[in-house]
């Protein structure tokens, strides 16, 4: 277990991110970020998400986006799909990665997605049944793995368990999410310990959310173990639905600063990104949640 | 050398941080901002600065300042002085420790304060004199400790021979500050490191700004090496004025939350240091600098 010497960071500004911004975004701008996005180096881009439309409005244009931008070589972007119906509208027009989700908290789950983390698991089965027909790969997220806003801590085996599961129905990653961002260095550090005992390292990524200003603290305690797939936003989109105006996903910039920084290779170039964090923040009208962004104003 | 168990934060807000707001602050906020400080349960609180009000038009009301705040027993209030003069008019208002401050870098040196490293180190001499006489106890601030925004990156060796001359020199403890925000987690850990093989562990403090987001994680790999003294700034006041529009000391609601969440004792009540946070920055006209702060509200 030590420090990785490359890292690679999966971009979930376009779905995490923008679904979590206020303002409207056209697809336009979807398209164009995810084009910007992948002349910078990076190598994951989460494009969007294949949920109802009935649900989550701002997502209606998936399929749209996905079939708008220039998909490039050695550049993979998974989409999120929650069920059979979203996984097959993704297929249809490509997608070639997708993603599913769970929750480690019991509470969370039951408000979020009206399923208990059971049922939840077993919505996906048959996705992961697909996708291994077809030959898709299938990205895990466990979220609120270092607490939940509605039931407060999350014991450890939960996360455990349940990133377990993900990865033997054959996720070939599984990224642990500090939803609400309350997590700090130590915590963030024995989460990823005791998953790592029962999930090989090399296939888990961390997914740190900055609402307490922890995440690149928190990331540099876990790459003391050795993960070497960290997601970030470009311009720190996102925001919290618990906490009102706070910050949203880490972002991308501040991670690959402090990474290359650190001696840390990540393959991207960080001007560009930084160039591309800043015309976001110009479409969405507001700052830059990256602060590498700000300074380099 | 290993992590501390309790950490002592020296809030630089009411200095560091409201001498680089851009708004004209009344003495009046600037005692209440002490004040409310003071009864977070924080040992040392940077009040004022006693520079020639010809240099720095927002600190002519230092003496109003420091004879209008009520101060605790069991609270430091130190104060910036650049020489003699300053030394007195601190001294003559009942100062009972000050606070030093040289460059590590010579480009700085010679652009912030019109002189090179050995001469501003000759001009405070006399103060370290006389404040040995008078029984007062001096700090030493070193800045541009991980890179200067006129010569660029800053050799260690230059870093640890001011540090050590201002110890030997009197100052009980030596401040280590990344005055630009431009450090990384591994230099900053190997710029303390240089540091304290020459001047005990015990005697030093870090002060990182947050201009690129790393303050964190530098502290967080500093406290490694067993540092137990930070400087921080409440509701993250500052700005940096070398990159327009950028962030500002680390916001201590933030320090205060990382550490309480490592099981590391601050002493600080983080609900009424949060209040504080969010009350200056109502005072100022602007969002808050802390995330913690922002997820509170």
């Amino acid at each position: 277990m030590t420090t990785p010497q490359q890292v690679r960071i999966v971009e979930v500004g376009p779905r995490d991110g923008l679904q979590n911004e206020k303002a409207i975004i056209p697809t336009a701008v979807k398209i164009e970020l995810i084009d910007r996005l992948g002349e910078t180096g990076l190598r994951s881009i989460e494009a969007t998400s294949f949920v109802s439309p009935k649900w989550i409005p701002q997502l209606a244009d998936a399929a749209e986006v996905f079939t708008g931008i220039a998909r490039r070589a050695g550049v993979s972007y998974p989409v999120l799909v929650p069920n059979v119906q979203g996984y097959e509208r993704a297929r249809a027009v490509g997608a070639e990665e997708v993603a599913v989700f769970a929750a480690a908290s019991e509470a969370f789950s039951k408000a979020n997605i009206n399923a208990s983390i059971e049922e939840s698991i077993t919505r996906f089965e048959p996705v992961l049944e697909r996708a291994r027909a077809d030959g898709v790969k299938v990205r895990g997220y466990v979220s609120t793995v270092l607490g939940c806003p509605y039931q407060g801590d999350v014991p450890l085996a939960d996360v455990v368990r349940v990133a377990t599961r993900l990865h033997r129905a054959g996720c070939y990653e599984i990224s642990l999410g500090d939803t609400i961002g309350i997590g700090t260095p130590l915590k963030a550090k024995a989460m990823l310990a005791a998953v790592a005992a029962e999930v090989p390292m090399s296939a888990l990524a961390i997914h740190f959310h900055d609402t307490r200003g922890q995440a690149l603290a928190n990331i540099l305690a876990c790459l003391d173990l050795g993960v070497a797939v960290i997601d970030a936003a470009v311009s720190g989109t996102g925001g919290c639905p618990y906490a009102k105006g706070a910050s949203g996903n880490v972002a991308s910039e501040d991670v690959v600063f402090m990474l290359e920084g650190m001696g840390i290779a990540t393959g991207i170039d960080l001007p560009k990104l930084i160039a591309t964090g800043q015309w976001l923040a110009a479409q969405l009208g507001r700052e830059t949640g990256s602060k590498v962004g700000k300074a380099a104003a």
